[in-house]
């Protein structure tokens, strides 16, 4: 019998992945959660029937969320995750063994738990000395703290999802400014720049961070569990500039192991093609 | 009633498209060809049950095969293209009036006619003055030419289909090579480096390239109706290198009209991230 799992890309497009198991299916206090194990992308993370990530291309979204702000900030030491309960771009960030804390924000404590059970060499970074897990709502953690963080990443689901909806607010943006330290980095993951509806999420959020913070910009990356493959980032800062402050021959030195970054890449990810600067200049 | 086309990108994944209307079907001496309207994408040319393209991100193909080379050749008069039956390719060509001749090798009658129907924008390209299209095998055509092109293009579909094996085997490169001037490019569609079997092509064809071309370097783009959305293309060339010799200055004052291809992104499409690297290496 053949199983198929489809993720809806879209309104009219689907991809579909050829399942061999079903793992585990629950619902949360905040959503539903399923892994299924398949043929192409191993083990896959399925939260509200969209794909989280896969283990053939979950180190691609992680390593460019976390090594593209880290080559260019001189002096990380403190950092705030939001969302990461599966631990994946904890895994990354403890690549810089200089760094004192993460902390990393994450409501759905059944989510946690579950990616503890599937996926222990992802989750096994959340058990690290210098992480701090905060069972809590993002929004509420983030208005109290001020000029704390060096560095900021928000890897939180499309901004309709009813538990993320305050994760794309000029209100959440403000709040993240706050609690960085005057030199601090804001990365988020953007969306997809090609078909309509996730277009317009990505200028939704452009819109405000642009107004938020006085460096940003977007990088993108081919990851293809996602829709469309193309997948952007935005990178928002309040001092140092993606391009013009990035320290490639120190992140060389430190010869961190990574299957998709490298300094080499890192003046061509912000290199958008022009139907995607022409989508985003249009909320400029 | 919801009818869906489902493309088999990979073994155990496939997109599905929704279909708005089935508007052709056929089969031609080699082929079966099919034409849709969809949603999402537009008309969608299916051949062999692949999509070979699709109204709304074919430009991407197009200009990449195109504008890279032309960016980087300074004196371009003869081009030939392999497979450009339906007019996009000669279409992105035709916007250097300094072309003299453009050959197109299209051996499927059929399928230029049927893309004269349905793609007339397209198609309205082949009939400019300086294009002939030459309706025999590509093979047999190329082995006879030497020291006469300045630019070919090869716009085939993957290694495996019966009516284009030829254009993937070391004899086919050679050929190129010495229809070629000596300071030739050819570029050709270089499969996705992602799923296993496509890499497995991609790897095939890198080594007979390497071995024909004194240069030869892979580059990329987002091409979301593609296998994974992660497509490469090769540079080949007797002489000229796709990043030093690339003549930013001059492309950008000709000021052409370019939806995806600026010369801004030329150095970023030839950094490939780690994965595809080592892919590539792994047979040079």
């Amino acid at each position: 019998m053949d199983m198929w799992f489809y993720d809806e890309q879209t309104d009219g497009v689907k991809l579909g992945i050829l399942v061999e198991k079903q793992l585990y299916s629950g619902v949360s206090d905040y959503q539903k959660i399923d892994i299924i194990q398949t043929k192409q992308y191993g083990k896959i993370l399925v939260c509200d029937d969209d794909i989280v990530f896969t283990e053939k291309d979950e180190f691609i979204y992680r390593e460019m969320m976390v090594h593209v702000p880290m080559a260019v900030h001189p002096n990380v030491r403190k950092v705030l995750v939001f969302g990461g309960g599966d631990g994946g771009i904890v895994r990354e960030l403890l690549k810089y063994p200089e760094l004192d804390q993460i902390d990393v924000v994450e409501q759905d404590r059944q989510l946690i738990e579950v990616c503890h059970e599937f996926f222990p060499r992802l989750s096994a970074s959340l058990e690290d000395e210098r992480v701090h897990v905060y069972p809590q709502d993002g929004l509420r953690f983030i208005r109290k703290i001020s000029n704390e963080y060096d560095l900021i990443i928000v890897d939180s689901p499309n901004p309709y999802g009813i538990s993320q909806e305050g994760y794309f607010t000029t209100e959440f943006y403000g709040s993240c400014y706050n609690a960085l330290k005057e030199d601090g980095i804001m990365v988020n993951q953007h969306e997809s720049p090609f078909y309509k509806d996730e277009a317009n999420q990505c200028q939704y959020m452009h819109k405000r961070i642009i107004r938020t913070f006085p460096i940003s910009k977007c990088y993108q990356a081919c990851i293809p569990s996602y829709p469309s493959g193309h997948w952007l980032f935005g990178f928002a800062s309040k001092k140092y500039h993606p391009l013009y402050d990035i320290q490639a021959h120190i992140w060389n030195e430190r010869k961190i192991n990574t299957r998709y970054y490298a300094t080499r890449l890192h003046q061509g990810v912000f290199a958008l093609p022009v139907y995607v600067e022409e989508l985003l200049k249009d909320v400029e």
